[in-house]
């Protein structure tokens, strides 16, 4: 066991884009759990966008993450010293312990994951938030019907590659949007997506929905939204009427831009319904949601990909490039 | 009886505002009915802002209205000759008979209406389209709770009168968005609403979302909204989180002018629900609706105001006045 760990802790708040000096690595002496604490040797961190809007003083659903104060992030780790009886040394945990390479708990933010049938990076990714998140705002949501269309954008991602194979498991026609000839291939070939769009080609609104249309003939019943601007309003022209659509990350805005829906009359003359969420707030649909993508995964029915970037110091970077699409997949750091 | 009526029928497609010259005044030989059908004398027209998005010809939840047709419109009036069993000269009966001092119908689009505890154009307003659409949309979309705020932009209006009474009678703060002082003092000393915000004062989304703060000082829980625009962008800026939104119309873009959401965002951050919906796709609910709003209106409980052109060449005139909120109350057009 090191003496000490490394941690990067927010050094400033973006004002436009996200830079590397809006963080600072930290090096601290490991901690000793005290009694009813674990002690947790944190192998994987979770990139997501969501910690952007953290990282800025915004109206939010949360407070903004305080300066100086560790970043949050979803964690995967082993338990190095348990003074806790609900966990053993070795145990597996899933957990938010933000990014360093060590953090304690007292067992109530954490939960023992197994990784016997389950690598345990999934648990971030497909069997983590981005997974859950997939579920709920399609199931939930969109509840889609057999023969209904279901269009996802950020398709190659965490949330939408689940989005878009729990609606062909649902025997719904699924069309992606991605970014770029390489991740709409694996949309396709790999994911089993029956049509995929590379947003690089379709920069405004009309290109867009024309290629939605071709992509979606019978139109879109169902949008699963994790983009917005272009993505959202090309989909809004395209939407039958009673759509739905479940909004779940507006990721072209997230360096602060305005992402103004243009095609507003959509939502009423299609009578459409819009819905934002955040899946940490349904924690009851979780165990049904980890159990049918728990099943899919370790079938190999469902399938996804990681980007893993090695070693604390390269989270900022890591995470920089998630936010301009440059991951593929699930954005993962590697810490053990 | 007269042997000839007046109608008006669609002239020419409004490219921006409707003018009069988008329709045509015409006469025509009074019809006799055939067997199974009744001829109706039309006493009053109802003049509603979805007939400008028929006399337009783009994407719709309706066919564009043909040129050289009597204009779509619903009426009530008094039967003058029946040859159908289910109705009785004399009876009077609301239906979808059109900008025409008489019309024809085989019985099936026609309801004989109680004219003894209920003035006959009430039938056309809060116990209309408008009334039942102000109940579907508060109670089946934004499903209020005591204690919570409702605002509704066009508050003085046929629909959002109706909206904000109804809050008031399930114990909600009700709050109001109208034009100019005259609809504001009517709409908080007549209908009892907590609060009415003056449009005309609060042209910028910024001005219009400190208005509205001030006048719901707990957030807006429910929005009714029929205007688009500044009101929505605003009120998006004071929604609580689980918000509900019933959007209703958006006549701010009755022109063919662009009416983007800017606050995007917040349907995301706020976790709100956003549903477009016209009432005369539910017809299930239209029985309760009208049980509850005719036992409020003959209690004196639900008052409502209505504005009233002389004659049917009076018509183009009144609606377009009515598109630019010249009207106040319901907007009806007297023929006989």
């Amino acid at each position: 066991m090191t003496a000490s760990f490394k941690r990067i802790v927010l050094a400033s708040r973006p004002t436009g884009p996200v830079t590397p000096d809006n963080f600072r690595l930290e090096t601290a002496p490991v901690p000793e759990p005290a009694e009813g604490q674990v002690l947790v040797r944190v192998h994987y961190l979770s990139l997501d966008p969501y910690m952007k809007g953290r990282m800025i003083e915004s109206k939010s659903y949360a407070q903004p993450h305080p300066i100086g104060e560790t970043m949050i992030g979803g964690t995967v780790g082993i338990v190095e010293k348990s003074r806790n009886p609900q966990f053993q040394d070795g145990d597996a945990v899933v957990g938010v312990l933000g990014w360093q390479e060590y953090g304690l708990s007292d067992g109530r933010g954490i939960r023992k994951v197994d990784t016997s049938r389950i690598p345990m990076s999934a648990w971030l990714g497909v069997l983590g938030m981005p997974g859950v998140t997939a579920w709920y705002g399609l199931n939930r949501i969109c509840e889609p019907k057999a023969g209904e269309t279901v269009l996802v954008s950020a398709a190659s991602g965490a949330v939408g590659s689940v989005v878009g194979q729990l609606a062909k498991a649902a025997g719904c026609r699924a069309v992606g949007i991605a970014g770029g000839p390489e991740k709409c291939a694996y949309v396709v070939n790999e994911l089993g997506f029956d049509a995929c769009i590379d947003h690089r080609q379709h920069g405004d609104l009309k290109s867009m929905a024309k290629a939605i249309r071709s992509a979606a003939p019978n139109g879109v019943d169902c949008l699963f939204e994790n983009v917005g601007g272009v993505c959202l309003d090309g989909a809004l022209a395209c939407m039958n009427a009673f759509g739905r659509i479940a909004l779940c990350g507006l990721i072209a805005g997230y360096d602060g831009e305005e992402i103004p829906i243009h095609n507003t009359r959509m939502l009423l003359v299609m009578r459409l319904k819009l819905q934002g969420f955040i899946v940490g707030e349904h924690m009851d649909a979780w165990p049904l949601a980890l159990k049918e993508l728990g099943a899919g995964v370790a079938a190999g029915r469902i399938k996804y990909r990681e980007t893993i970037a090695e070693g604390l110091a390269a989270a900022p970077e890591a995470f920089i490039g998630m936010l301009r699409g440059r991951n593929f997949g699930k954005q993962l750091v590697k810490l053990a």
